[in-house]
């Protein structure tokens, strides 16, 4: 696949997203669950969060897609998780997981290491320090944070191509250069902005995103699920880039409360001819 | 009662929220959880959110009214949300229900079913799909969203009326045009925009608005519950309308993020000239 | 210590934030997490918000400063929260502490001693209410807010002097003017606009501003720890004024939203200059 034609195909996923009005179930952490919604609904798509193990069943099976963020963690959240990824399989509904902070304790290892054995997720995204943990590399992560150590360390084309073969999913690595891979393929995305690491989740959003973008897709197709996950990445980075470019600056800074609130509105108000000015594709093929 | 006098009443609520300051306890969901403190406030209430079993009986003796707000569920919320409830009805202490997501899981209806069985709520509050299942009816609903099927099946009127009689309560179906009811008067409010469809949160920060209206109204009179509730859900769509008017459009749209914002501006701006200038309510008297 | 070299202490203590990009865990309400995340990022530290007793003390390890605020309680955060704490005392990690709501109700209050009596918090922060219940005076909350008694029975600087005497650590009572005490030297603070309370989190986005200040302060030094706490007051109340100056007004009136955003975005873009214009300090010594 070219650039080109990629940029072609996750258009038609955007408008597709809509269309459709997919819902997205998310069980994600309290912290971003606000703007999870938001940024689900921002793009075309409808959010439902619930997390108990009582009734997530229930809603995953009026789900396009189901949004795993493991970010805060109990007993409970993670019989939930684990539940609903398995109810996704069977049902044929897309997942989407992100063993958020990955590596930092025992405990959160623990239930990655069950998500992950027990379910099959469409897609994997992550920063690199987590997704090199999710590949089984050592890593010293700083809370939601990629550490230095982890920067020098670890590649993320090679975590990326590790973690989709490993897993048998699409797996994604955002950071400053976004790569995605189904294993074969690997796709650079090269937008955004630094400002979105200064406001809370910019990563928890995108994740939701995917969850649309995956959720109007055809999860059979591993290709079309790496043009959905593409377009979903792209569209998080050029939000972030119009909403900085139309800002004021003071000082050559903009305010963090006025970056968080237009980077929903750019998300909300993206549209062909912004994917076609600003997209920013790579794509290369695994060794 | 004539559109005029309610249009007067309820102005004197708005007023007498901002001079007495109600204290709102809400229990409600994480999602929209700063939404809902940041609407009580914005119309001049003052919220506490307690949810756990152990204390919410003390924040309901301290409290105007307690709101419920059904959306994210557990035991031990479940527990603490019947037990505010009872608390309510026993220290006479205006109780607000939204049984959002009926419907949708046996789960979560066994937990809405306990709670309008053991407590009696001052007003019900939910979308056509929700207020349906309270009203008995069997529903279709998709996830926080109305469905096609329940839109087609179900007249708000007739559903705002069963819920009001049969819980012998003060009733809102909320949605293009709201319907409150107290089983004999009903009451169409025309305001909002479908710009609060598109942010996550609307119908919760209602419930808080709600909360506030009835946390200043003689409890023992259900026609001034009805101007209240009728008060709030104006004061919500007024809010909606003037954030809409004033947003710069980019072809012909707002961005969600400010939208949200501007919305909560609205509520916390409005004064005696924009309800006169803008309230659309129509009485009628049930069958 | 005089006002001057107080201030320039303090704004190199804030400088120092940006550069070394402290970690604050937090365990927190979901009421306002969201906020305490963003605000933390916008002075320039780093936020990570678990809450389960299981990995708090991983989290601690990695930390600059662990952040408990009491808002929102249940036996398993409690745990979590005492678990913290002690892990920051064994490790010596700063420890701020918010008895949020303190005197309220039975089970808050008795989570609050437990806190404070296998803990040793580098620094107390909280309302008038809150901090004489703290004190060991007698109460008479209102939810979050200070109520007119409590306003009428009590001296903050003599609350603030006893709190720090008794707990050993830095207080701060937070209010119209903030009082700032080590138990021998007393510092106030007269920055910050009535606003602040008409949108919920001021009072924790300020806690999780003191965690970034304090997480690089030298907590061997009680003096040092006074001046962190003292600059990260100082910061949020002058946030809160050029917020309310730059914003438009309508009627002398702003909205509340676009003041929460501005809030945060002022934050963000606090240098040197803004605290030398702004800083309304006083230095006292305490009876």
């Amino acid at each position: 696949m070219e650039e080109r034609e990629l940029l072609d195909r996750f258009i038609d996923v955007a408008a597709k997203v809509r269309r459709e009005v997919p819902l997205v179930h998310s069980i994600t952490n309290c912290v971003t669950v606000n703007d999870v919604a938001n940024a689900t609904l921002a793009v075309g798509g409808t959010p439902a969060m619930a997390d108990n193990p009582e009734d997530v069943r229930d809603f995953v099976a009026i789900a396009s897609c189901t949004n795993i963020n493991m970010g805060k963690l109990d007993d409970q959240t993670i019989e939930a998780m684990v539940r609903a990824g398995k109810a996704c399989n069977e049902l044929g509904v897309a997942l989407m997981v992100d063993p958020l902070a990955g590596g930092v304790s025992a405990y959160r290892n623990s239930a990655i290491d069950r998500m992950l054995s027990e379910t099959s997720p469409t897609v994997i995204r992550g920063n690199l320090s987590e997704m090199a943990y999710v590949a089984g590399r050592s890593v010293s992560t700083r809370g939601v944070d990629v550490s230095e150590a982890d920067a020098a360390a670890h590649d993320p084309v090679d975590i990326a191509v590790t973690v989709a073969r490993e897993h048998g999913c699409i797996s994604a690595v955002t950071g400053a250069v976004d790569v995605v891979s189904d294993g074969k393929t690997v796709v650079k995305v090269a937008n955004g902005v630094p400002e979105m690491g200064r406001i809370t989740g910019s990563g928890c959003m995108l994740d939701g995103v995917i969850g649309a973008f995956i959720g109007v897709a055809d999860i059979g197709d591993p290709l079309d699920v790496l043009v959905a996950t593409t377009g979903a990445i792209c569209s998080m980075g050029l939000a972030g880039e119009l909403a900085l470019a139309r800002l004021e600056k003071r000082n050559g800074r903009v305010g963090t409360g006025s970056f968080h609130i237009a980077l929903i509105d750019e998300l909300s108000l993206l549209d062909e001819d912004a994917y076609r000015a600003g997209a920013h594709l790579e794509v290369l093929q695994a060794d």
